[in-house]
């Protein structure tokens, strides 16, 4: 019947919108990477839920999709963070394209830029841009040009999957090209576990973060434009309303 | 006593966070622009709220820190969309430094770039830059370099505040701008009225959106990757996984 895309927020829980919280009622199965649908079970314990594992995202959305178009049920697929960054909103809608037409719904939740800027101050005040450093699926020299390019233009860059296994020496990278164009001085902060237990921040100059190895796969970077500074221990990019002279 | 710093999403409401709700609740005072408080003051009826008009944002920061600081009360200053993008979070901490100390919380919630997504599709899906077109505070050779940069590197690109009275023709400079470095034929949308009622979107070329006049301030636009598509009337930036060859 309908695939309804929901995300849960950084943590889910408080961060829940009272739209993704009904539509999470109102489905007759919830369908997830594992660690998200445990972040709900508690909440909606009466659910049927299917889940699976990582990088199993196509095979995901496809039983999502085909217990809407071939079964009648309402699907609920639940997201950590906002469905539409980084998440399987794009996928439903191309996955969909294989099955019988199904009505399809995105409800956004908050995405980790946010959550973690939240917990850090205001850092996302001006222009921003959001890069993830996997190249899973995009080609490290794409990652390498969008770095380049935000640096150059002051964005405050926001990060994505700074780090896992297999990519140790990304970060690190990544602040390389970034200080072509941005001072060693520059400030920078990290979020881990934005909203969940367990969550730290800090804050910290872009040359200390290209050394940091704190920075692991379920953290959040930002990297500050030319304005941002601290005030009182937080991370704010001024919008310029006090720089107009008021 | 404290200042909390409270993201309505789009259109209050079904977009409020559990914990955005929890502050409002919380606080003793309510402080914003006048269209802010008007969108919860049926929920909140019970609620003093100060309300103040545009371009009022340091008095009103200022009002909210003093309230606090001074006596003692506990404020949340509510803004539409998340408070720290282009809102109020940035400034609180500013203008708190005029003051005695005072605790500040951000309670992030659905910024216009996510919830416009979420009515378009999934446009989000990759790396994308969010730029303001205003240049009330930003000199416009610094939108100019930054929407070139971000055309550049191909992000996804969200664009705020694409056109007021005084800036008739500044979505058609963006535009021109973009087709520097992108064809004709990439595809774009708008939302209007994000969440509220009058939600209307649209999905057009890039060629087709630098000569369209029913964009106004309350509109967010969004100018696809090289990889954005249509797919059953949705606009969506694949993230790579079909693509992979699963």
């Amino acid at each position: 019947m309908k695939v309804t895309v929901v995300g849960l927020g950084p943590g889910a829980g408080a961060d829940l919108t009272g739209r993704a919280r009904r539509a999470i009622e109102g489905a007759d199965l919830i369908v997830g990477y594992t660690a998200y649908t445990d972040l709900i079970r508690d909440e909606f314990p009466d659910k049927e839920m299917l889940s699976t594992g990582m990088k199993k995202e196509v095979d995901r959305c496809r039983m999502a999709v085909r217990a809407a178009a071939e079964e009648g049920r309402n699907v609920a697929v639940v997201c950590s963070g906002d469905p539409g960054v980084y998440g399987m909103a794009g996928l439903i809608y191309e996955v969909s394209r294989e099955f019988a037409p199904v009505e399809i719904e995105v409800v956004p939740g908050i995405t980790a830029a946010c959550g973690g800027a939240a917990v850090l101050g205001a850092p996302l005040t001006h222009d921003f841009a959001v890069i993830s450093l996997s190249d899973l699926l995009t080609p490290w020299e794409k990652i390498e040009k969008r770095l380049e390019c935000a640096a150059e233009a002051d964005f405050v860059i926001c990060l994505y999957n700074p780090r896992s296994r297999g990519r140790a020496d990304y970060l690190e990278r990544a602040c390389d090209i970034i200080m072509r164009s941005r001072p060693a001085g520059t400030v920078c902060g990290y979020v881990k576990n934005i909203g969940r237990s367990g969550e730290t921040y800090r804050i910290l100059s872009l040359g200390e973060l290209r050394g940091c190895t704190d920075v692991d796969m379920f953290t959040t970077v930002y990297i500050g434009n030319s304005q941002t500074a601290v005030i009182n221990g937080n991370m704010v990019t001024p919008r310029g309303y006090m720089q107009r002279g008021e």
